[in-house]
């Protein structure tokens, strides 16, 4: 586990786009048009344009000493996960949770969880009712469904082939 | 019922913008959030704007002889409804049927349902397999989810409370 002290969410700035694109990719999870819609989603976010209504932040660690390797220059704090979230369009208090992601040489050390925790609190201070995350339903896609179940979302929902044949989208709701 | 031969489905354009909306607020169904949104999406699609997925269509009925209150012509067309569909992000196949709307006075004569199937046969076209309807689930709706329960679709998903308390959203699928 990364201590908590050691962890901190900060508003995500355009220059984190490459680093947090780079994590989003090498997780495997997303198809070459999701990292197209994962991009616009994080760039509109992070030069907050007019209507956009996603609120996007990165958890850093600080003081892993990794180099830049472009610069040489060695930066204690890294990148090592992005969450976007925002008021779903058409509702009264319900957040979708569109983006979660955590570098995967770095799973199963709480940045998930940290970031999905702070997703929820900043989500009770907006006054959000409900939140929303969806999912595929393969078997891929089984570690992100237990890690939703244990971090207290229920399943709604399962819309079959929606994502694409044999690719159902799962829904999970949880009470803000 | 409008006879077929009277009912003619085009490209929404910029210039249908204020009818539309008009039919859109006329229905009562929409909050004012929702008609932004509702405008917003009109306008991105009739200006079709870049990445924009939005196919957006209107109905018209010819040879009604309305005279335009501005300028006093008599229109032989007149706009009787509105679709928009789209391609889901993140999905193959999958289509959103995003806004479906009929001037409140022609209802119950068809145009509905001819809206619906000139989607179809859109998606059809373009490869879609599914079709996805979202609406609400209160009693006000119960003429709107029976039109697509007549119309093929079925209900897939029924989530608690998502618009607002109360408010449940229903899910609608048509395989294409």
């Amino acid at each position: 586990m990364v201590e908590n002290s050691k962890l901190n969410i900060r508003l995500a700035r355009i220059d984190d786009e490459k680093i947090v694109m780079d994590i989003t990719e090498k997780t495997g999870f997303f198809r070459p048009v999701e990292m197209d819609i994962a991009r616009e989603v994080f760039v509109d976010a992070a030069l907050a344009k007019p209507a956009c209504t996603y609120q996007s932040y990165v958890a850093e660690i600080q003081g892993s000493g990794a180099r830049d390797q472009d610069s040489g220059i060695a930066d204690n704090r890294r990148v090592a996960g992005w969450v976007c979230f925002g008021l779903t369009p058409c509702t009264l208090g319900t957040f979708d949770i569109y983006w979660i992601v955590v570098d995967a040489s770095l799973h199963r050390q709480g940045i998930g969880r940290a970031l999905l925790s702070f997703a929820h609190e900043e989500i009770k201070k907006q006054q959000g009712r409900l939140m929303v995350i969806e999912t595929s339903g393969t078997s891929k896609y089984e570690p992100t469904q237990s890690f939703y179940l244990k971090n207290g979302f229920f399943l709604a929902g399962r819309i079959p082939e929606f994502y694409a044949p044999g690719d159902d989208k799962l829904i999970y709701l949880k009470i803000v």
